[in-house]
């Protein structure tokens, strides 16, 4: 049976405008679906996942040794192996969505017009979403298995660099469906070159919204050219504030912290600005924590003046997300001069303050635009699963719609239901 | 002072680009206001169009002069005009705006991690708002009051037909901020040719928002090129489906309420199907009903076979939104052919069905994928000031942030504040 599928998938010649009107029947059930339904959905895809461990492990290494042919990175080409650690930890994934609570048909508020009528708006699926993003093939099924819990059905157009390992996984997911008595066309891979791309970016109207998840590159060509709403995600150029009455200890932890802990993820520190009243004491002590971890500072000239462990930096560095173990920095004059340079470089994502200052607080608090603004606490609790969403499909950057970690609830749209007693307008 | 100030708006080679910084300056002003200071200046504005009644009506007389040389047709001509009482209710629209309640600063939800990281999701404005419009000039002042008492900043793209009453409407909107000491670019208008509305569509990053408000050409052009979020508002091509079980009177009240009580407008009825067990007993009341207001019938065979006041209807007649005293009709076989039926044309907007059966509305509310779903009422409900926003900036079409009645609380996005003491991810 699985055999079957991957093969039906294999078919190069099916487009996305075929796709399309498939998935969009497949979301009418979806709509309908009570959660027991979904969850059992998911419970039979993640069975599915492993009863194909063999199978899913034989197509990746096609596509690792594709990728070590062709001289791919050590590091990109461990994002892409599928072990059998990593296939049950997809299979955890979808068993985990299947406990969450389900957001359709929540109430977000309703009330009675003044003639009786009343009217709820409820949380209902978008209902085809359409999903493009790079290597990593577990995406395919964490991003599969949040759709359909949110009752959408999907278009997946992974990187052609993992294409036989997704073909097996969306194939080994369709026939969980399948077993659950669901729409096997809820979950669809799009495969093919960029123009496939091209075509879900004009399918308006066909496909409700897409979300690229990936690099710079991916997401800002997806954010220019697309006629289908966007959420775009993840670009982090994120920047800490030691302001001159934050607590030292403090700074130094969370620097540390939201530096080191994981520097190649959106919610990791890439400048640290310092006030000036206390860079001369708080600047060395930082650079002793953040060498010692293999940290390069890059400064500008006066932090340089401070501690010559730190690197000259030019302009352009405060443009950059790392995603490395470098770190932009600057002496700040005050407060004002920190916002300044937060509203110029900030990429939106997530920015932090280390005060002891209350008004210093609220200032930043409302001035920062971003998705998240922190306070004394490292910006790596801005992601789905520390908030305790249980599931995250990316973190938005935008202002429309979802703004920071997107979980079940930010991939449904809403409904009004009026019902009334043959109430008219007068 | 006026005058000073319309004399400014009045330089043509005034560009988006150069524009929209200020507006950007003048965000961050109005994102840190109290709602006192908000509504202090929202009443300064009505003061200050009221003030300038005499100038705002000569401004009109030449826009309206210049529609009438150029043959345009005196409804729009109509829709043009500014009059006393009409520049009044300007006013009174922005004195009813001060006694909303302000969305800004709402916590949406909040939570304590369990490290004891407090999280609250809070409204703030989006930032910069374009608002492109057509004619009428007493949008200008509804929308850069709903966006100021919502924080944001506006570019205002009016038509040209009317650019020297949008002029001395948006002059005396800047002075009465000015009056209330706040800044005078929270509202800019923009002149210029169809270059500026490229311009306003290119704008992602300055410009955080654009909503087209008018015709279908315009939104559709807006919604397809524009690299800034959009969101579609506006076009309503509704439904009515009379069920078996359903209750006549009801019908036949709820039809021509929603047919007849303002037939221009996205929530007026265009197409009546009618379930073929009780057509031909209702279809002859119908029209009965219909006919002596002055409303065609543009039915299918079947329904011209039952009633000869219907005119043959061709399969394009379903997909028109008429905004006039035009009515399409259809015979269907039963609830899921006029499901069929709406999946097929409808635009998203707001959908009804006249039914008794339990069942029936269950499965037509969720399996009807539309802004607004209504059972035994009149989609004329579907309206801000109906659903009680006391504001409406239009109806969302899309699915994206904000879907159905946009009031206060759309015009916002929310942000993330997390405040700890030191806190970091292990």
């Amino acid at each position: 049976m699985t055999e079957l599928k991957t093969a039906d998938c294999r078919l190069a010649d099916v487009q996305v405008s075929q796709l399309t009107p498939r998935a969009r029947a497949a979301s009418r059930v979806l709509a309908a679906l009570t959660p027991e339904r979904k969850n059992a959905g998911l419970v039979a895809m993640a069975e599915a996942l492993e009863a194909s461990t063999d199978g899913l492990i034989a197509a990746n290494a096609n596509d690792v040794q594709r990728a070590q042919q062709a001289g791919t990175a050590a590091s990109l080409v461990d994002r892409l192996r599928l072990t059998e650690d990593r296939i049950a930890d997809m299979a955890e994934g979808l068993r985990a969505l299947a406990t969450l609570a389900d957001p359709v048909g929540q109430v977000v508020r309703g009330w009675e017009l003044p003639n009786g009528v009343h009217v709820d708006q409820l949380r209902v699926p978008f209902g085809v979403i359409g999903i493009i993003y790079e290597a990593r093939p577990n995406v395919t099924a964490d991003a599969a298995g949040i759709c359909l819990k949110s009752g959408n059905a999907t278009l997946l157009r992974g990187s052609s660099s993992a294409v036989e390992s997704n073909r097996a996984v969306v194939a080994a997911l369709r026939s969980g469906l399948d077993t659950a008595s669901l729409p096997e066309d809820a979950i669809n891979l799009v495969e093919g070159g960029h123009e496939t791309t091209q075509e879900m970016m004009r399918a308006r109207g066909q496909i409700d919204l897409l979300i690229p998840r990936g690099g710079a590159g991916l997401i800002h060509a997806v954010v220019e050219g697309s006629q289908v709403p966007v959420i775009e995600t993840g670009v982090g150029n994120c920047h800490l504030f030691v302001d001159a009455t934050g607590d030292q200890d403090i700074a130094l932890r969370v620097i540390f912290n939201a530096k080191t802990q994981r520097p190649s993820v959106c919610n990791a520190l890439e400048t640290l600005l310092v006030h000036r009243d206390v860079a001369e004491e708080f600047l060395p002590k930082a650079l002793e924590v953040l060498s010692a971890a293999g940290v390069t500072v890059h400064g500008d000239p006066d932090s340089v003046m401070i501690d010559s462990r730190i690197v000259p930096a030019g302009e352009h560095e405060y443009e950059t997300e790392y995603l490395s173990l470098d770190l932009a920095c600057k002496v700040v004059d005050d407060l004002d001069a920190a916002l300044e340079h937060i509203a110029r470089y900030s990429s939106g994502h997530s920015e932090t303050i280390i005060t002891n200052d209350l008004s210093h607080q609220q200032r930043f608090t409302t001035a920062v635009d971003a998705a998240a603004v922190l306070v004394n606490a490292s910006s790596r609790f801005v992601d789905g699963g520390q908030f305790g969403f249980g599931a995250e499909i990316g973190i938005s950057t935008q202002k429309l719609h979802a703004r920071g970690p997107m979980g079940l609830v930010e991939m449904t749209t809403t409904k009004y239901v009026l019902v009334g007693e043959g109430q008219v307008r007068a």
